[in-house]
């Protein structure tokens, strides 16, 4: 009898668990085609689960909306990380992380701008978005940053001020870019110089190979 | 009889414009305080404006939106140029600047960013943000740039390219500043570090005098 009802709470647990992933993969796909104004309805119905599921396992809408953008920049920083691997010298790296982030990885960046901004409006959100940031921060430190460094290219200040602005950069490249579409200057060339002019790359060591 | 109807033609036009504009004054108070999530209805009370004169007048509440934060955002800028207009030295120019923008100007600059993305999932609003965005990247060009050219700084990209990282290093900084407040490090000091390190600000030119 208690066996049956461990293997019951087992069975009520792993199919909890297939709600919430199913929720998360349909909110993930629905808010990267469509922003935050996806209806609660049609993620449920993707799904196959109910509102009340929503709630029970994120608290709002709000919280899903947090979790599945948080989760989905930092998919698109390791991504971009990934596109880089293989390049061989410094303006090529560059290039593939910009191009990526803002490329294929340019819909999470802008869902986690979107998160950003709920975020300022509701305190309780914070801490997931901290963390999140806090993560991408040390992941720019860790790629981009610490690959210039091996190249003897000059820190202008502490890491973390340099992560700051190679993520500010971005998050400012991704949203005039998806404002103005590509008419304004915002294509991959133009983007990769202001982060060079961002982080102050000289041509010297664009040139230097990884 | 015909200057009659000119009158009433007159008295007409005065009343829309009387509409237009308190709408205009009702959204701004609202949406810098709320956001995009105010109900129009609530837009209408304030401004004492039926909701088909929104649709009259702008188009949709988008429209209106995105005119709202166009103009908060160019306003915010000025005021901006205006705060650091009696600053003695580039370091205290910079300060004065960036912390007008993201402190008294933050709420502004939010607004827009938030309508940029707005904009990405409706090419219509296109054309005012992109507008928008040129004047404030001439307008940087004329402030902190042409400043910073007068005390022997160095461009070390086009001016263009200049005001890009400036205005990207803004949008990305108020938006990681909102979410995550004061505790994560983008109190003023930490975001005029970020701007002197995305501009590539040496020590030396920072004690300038202007």
């Amino acid at each position: 009898m208690m066996q049956e009802a461990r293997r019951a709470a087992r069975a009520t647990r792993e199919s909890g668990r297939q709600t919430r992933d199913a929720l998360l993969a349909a909110a993930t796909d629905l808010f990267l085609e469509h922003g935050d104004g996806v209806p609660i309805t049609q993620i449920c119905a993707a799904a196959g689960a109910h509102p009340n599921q929503v709630t029970y396992y994120f608290g709002s809408k709000e919280r899903l909306f947090v979790e599945v953008a948080c989760a989905a920049v930092l998919r698109a920083g390791k991504r971009a990380e990934d596109d880089a691997a293989a390049a061989e010298t410094v303006g090529d790296y560059t290039e593939k992380l910009v191009g990526s982030l803002l490329g294929p990885g340019g819909p999470s960046v802008e869902l986690f701008v979107e998160a950003m901004l709920m975020t300022g409006r509701r305190g309780e959100l914070r801490e997931h978005i901290t963390d999140t940031l806090r993560t991408l921060h040390s992941s720019g430190e860790n790629a981009l940053i610490r690959t210039l460094m091996r190249t003897g290219w000059q820190l202008r200040a502490g890491i973390d001020v340099e992560a700051k602005a190679f993520w500010s950069a971005i998050f400012g490249l991704a949203i005039q870019k998806t404002a103005t579409g590509e008419s304004f200057g915002y294509s991959l060339g133009e983007a990769v110089a202001v982060i060079f002019a961002s982080l102050r790359i000289p041509e010297s060591v664009r040139e230097s190979t990884l």
